[in-house]
């Protein structure tokens, strides 16, 4: 992967959520700060650079698909700020600093996190309609991704499997993997490929590169909080194990796990035939967060 | 008022909201049981029912207007859910029964709240556009009315006042009435008017109507939380005082908070006056408002 390519990208879709969010000032100022706080806390941006390299593979413009980049990152970013509460995961330490409620008391975390999910939706309608493809559907598309049957409804899983000794079947965990993390990152691709008026028949192709490739970067997560540090990572590891949580790791063991992911990244690639060179971005993407050790 | 119409449209926004509620036994179960446990708790369904009154005054129909009714109430409710957790309020009970952490535990609380947001904009996407206004049109009203400069951000102030000694200002004090609940109402009112097509002149109209009946709510809803009792108001009274909170009974005496809630209310009836016999609902919920002691 072209390591200038992802650096430009990131500090594009740095300079929309900028401009996105209200400055940090704007009263009341300690929301504001808190939500700056955790989303350019030095994420990956994974979602918004799949958001606009999915639109680049349908011919679209990148600056069209800023709005719907910046909206992915806020919902994601908000369910991190959810998941680190201490009612939740209760995790001190996320990308190398304090969590949101270690920074600024549990209140005005719960508060960021609906802030952000709540901005979401406002950045996202301030997207241009494509010829097929307009408002209502963009928002129906997040908010199914983001609701009760998916994102959240995969941390409610996780939540209930916490503490079981019980180790979940590998049908159960696929389908949390799917609804926490494979889900979002699936419809940030598509949203990017709407705006830029893809057709139902690249929607669906872009939808199944979306799930084999997320279901592979939850394995590769799962396998880094085994094998990598703190360090690295930015964030606690080992705690999976420490808390009996089911992963693949635990289910199949390193090796399949492996095995595992790269199978997923193959059908990723092979997803991609009817974009031809267009999709090189996607295509890179995919071996990225493969071959990555954070 | 007439109790018959209130009941009636109480009936037709429970029965819109159970079909746009994912069923209690989807799958997890969990979070679509505590979703309905909080927003099927007999509450009063006003943000829904100034939506349908004043898709009426507008001309508009009820029907066109269901799913922004609905989406206001699912804003609500998950502000409610929020608000009473322990590291917010903290309140145990809620229209006479247990808050929805006490119920579920705070970990899906703080979920079914994220759903239930995150589910209001999915409905009101379903909303048809009508000539002047369209969906990114109502998302926008809707997230900035909810946002960190409105409902989120008078909680805000609301939590940072809290447990201080000090008596917020007049101007602050109209500021957080302002952000937490006439916000909300206001755009509930302006909702079920765009759906009926209102001009620009109509929707300010009903902007001043809101604002103003918004600030009279909030405030007998401290009056009432000095002079009701729980059994009546279904949720702890008393409350404000013991945290020495700012109200407008603290900080004006009941008898002068009294006096600026029916001249708010007065207010909120001239504003109705382009509307002439149209707005007959929208007169008589304000005086119904006014006149409540629960």
């Amino acid at each position: 992967m072209d390591a200038a390519y992802l650096e430009a990208r990131c500090r594009l879709v740095d300079a929309a959520l900028d401009r996105f969010l209200p400055k940090a000032k704007t009263r009341p100022a300690t929301i504001h700060e808190a939500m700056r706080y955790s989303l350019f806390a030095g994420g990956k941006r994974l979602r918004p650079v799949l958001c606009l390299a999915s639109t680049e593979a349908c011919g679209g413009s990148v600056e069209a698909a800023l709005p719907p980049a910046a909206a992915v990152e806020c919902i994601h970013t908000y369910s991190l700020i959810h998941d680190d509460l201490p009612c939740m995961d209760d995790d001190d330490l996320r990308r190398g600093r304090p969590t949101c409620h270690v920074k600024y008391g549990e209140g005005i975390a719960v508060l960021a996190g609906d802030a952000l999910l709540t901005l979401a939706f406002e950045i996202l309608a301030q997207t241009a309609p494509s010829r097929r493809h307009g408002v209502a559907g963009y928002v129906s598309e997040l908010a199914v991704a983001s609701g009760s049957r998916h994102l959240i409804g995969g941390q409610v899983l996780d939540l209930e499997g916490e503490g079981s000794d019980i180790l979940l079947s590998p049908a159960q965990l696929r389908y949390i993997h799917e609804s926490k993390t494979a889900a979002l990152l699936t419809t940030s691709i598509r949203l990017g490929a709407m705006t830029a008026n893809a057709t139902p028949a690249k929607l669906a192709a872009l939808s199944t590169y979306g799930r084999s490739l997320g279901l592979a970067f939850q394995i590769i997560d799962d396998i880094l909080d085994v094998t990598s540090t703190p360090e690295k990572l930015g964030k606690s590891v080992g705690k999976d194990e420490a808390t009996a949580k089911s992963t693949y790791p635990a289910l199949y063991g390193l090796e399949k796990s492996r095995k595992e992911a790269a199978k997923l990244t193959k059908q990723a690639h092979d997803a991609l035939k009817p974009f031809a060179k267009k999709a090189e971005r996607l295509h890179e993407i995919a071996d990225y967060l493969l071959d990555r050790d954070y």
